[in-house]
């Protein structure tokens, strides 16, 4: 039943959920309010509640939910229970920013590799990991089971690399470059377009702008 | 009127137009219909319609858009018609990925400085710039006029860093710290919290592996 029906908004506010009762667990909190879940996060309790019902409503009894429950809950939801494995495609700047980000191996997200075309970035080491010739992206996706690409390439060669790690038995696609991709049925595409986040920010300062006249 | 209770969604839909229409553009194309817009962005026409409606409709008269002038209208909209001076405060890898990211400067937002609390990256070159040690933030948005703070330090020193920006006459934040800023009315917040993002790919290869059984 889950994931059956479930709106994109409230899919897209899992993550900050699970963010912040994670926070809570580690600070040792046992128990809290939809009331205090609501200040602490700055939503509607009544949002709170509307969101879990999606899932059954993790069984708030009155004196609040569990926080040790609702976290490992929700991280099952997104589906955080089961470990996955990586390769990073595009070893510049944003490649490597991405494969020393330590946070995403705590969510069980594995870099097992990383990648470039451009033969003066071979064999640099990046988390203890070299960058690989992309020659080698096939024989890496099968021996290694990989089920995601980071996909940190330029724009103009990011559709036919997307094609290939598709071709090669790739999953799911973390999309960093700056184009939409068109994939098969069964593939994953999360977008983060740097670019269209900023545009939304100097968007918002010139309607401020304007609204001050 | 531009700005006034148009909604999120379609303020999010602008930056991917905005894109589009500059490669047609780049391309030479002069008009285009909204049917042949929603073939190449795989939305519907009604859609692309009721969007432009928000803003006066960018008058289509029967054979289409004139690509340069709805690219320059989203553009302005945008407020991508005037310039953004902004600094990178947190200079690790993604810090000097996002200085690196030329694609920005296309668009007017002119990297003007770049800072961190560690002395061994003090005078690193990232782009012509060299990494200058907190202490100088304040001098350096008061000097250049710095209008966005881009926040790529770590988590738990991001909030102290985001309110002291703020002190210094900041107007905006492209935060890509793991945590949510509160901050005072009429300063605007852009969140690129990646976890999340990564996450919620995590979330769609669950619902596909739990639908295929």
């Amino acid at each position: 039943m889950e994931g059956k029906g479930i709106s994109q908004a409230v899919i897209g506010r899992l993550p900050r959920y699970f963010r912040y009762l994670g926070e809570l667990r580690d600070e040792g909190v046992e128990r809290i309010s939809s009331q205090d879940l609501s200040r602490l996060m700055q939503v509607t309790a009544s949002q709170i509640r509307q969101d879990f019902n999606n899932f059954g409503g993790f069984g708030q009894q009155g004196y609040g939910y569990n926080v040790e429950y609702l976290y490992a809950e929700i991280g099952r939801i997104l589906g955080l229970d089961k470990q996955h494995r990586l390769i990073i495609v595009g070893a510049g700047n944003l490649g490597q920013a991405l494969a020393n980000y330590m946070n995403f191996e705590k969510r069980g997200f594995l870099v097992q590799g990383i990648f470039d075309a451009d033969p003066k970035l071979y064999g640099r080491v990046v988390r203890n990991l070299e960058v690989e010739p992309m020659e080698l992206v096939e024989q890496r996706i099968r021996e290694k089971n990989i089920d995601i690409g980071v996909l940190t390439v330029p724009k103009n060669s990011a559709v036919e690399v997307a094609d290939r790690l598709i071709g090669y038995g790739i999953k799911a696609i973390w999309n960093f470059a700056h184009v939409d991709l068109h994939v098969p049925e069964g593939v994953q595409v999360e977008n983060v377009h740097l670019s269209d986040s900023l545009m939304k920010l100097s968007y918002t300062i010139s309607c401020y702008e304007k609204q001050r006249g």
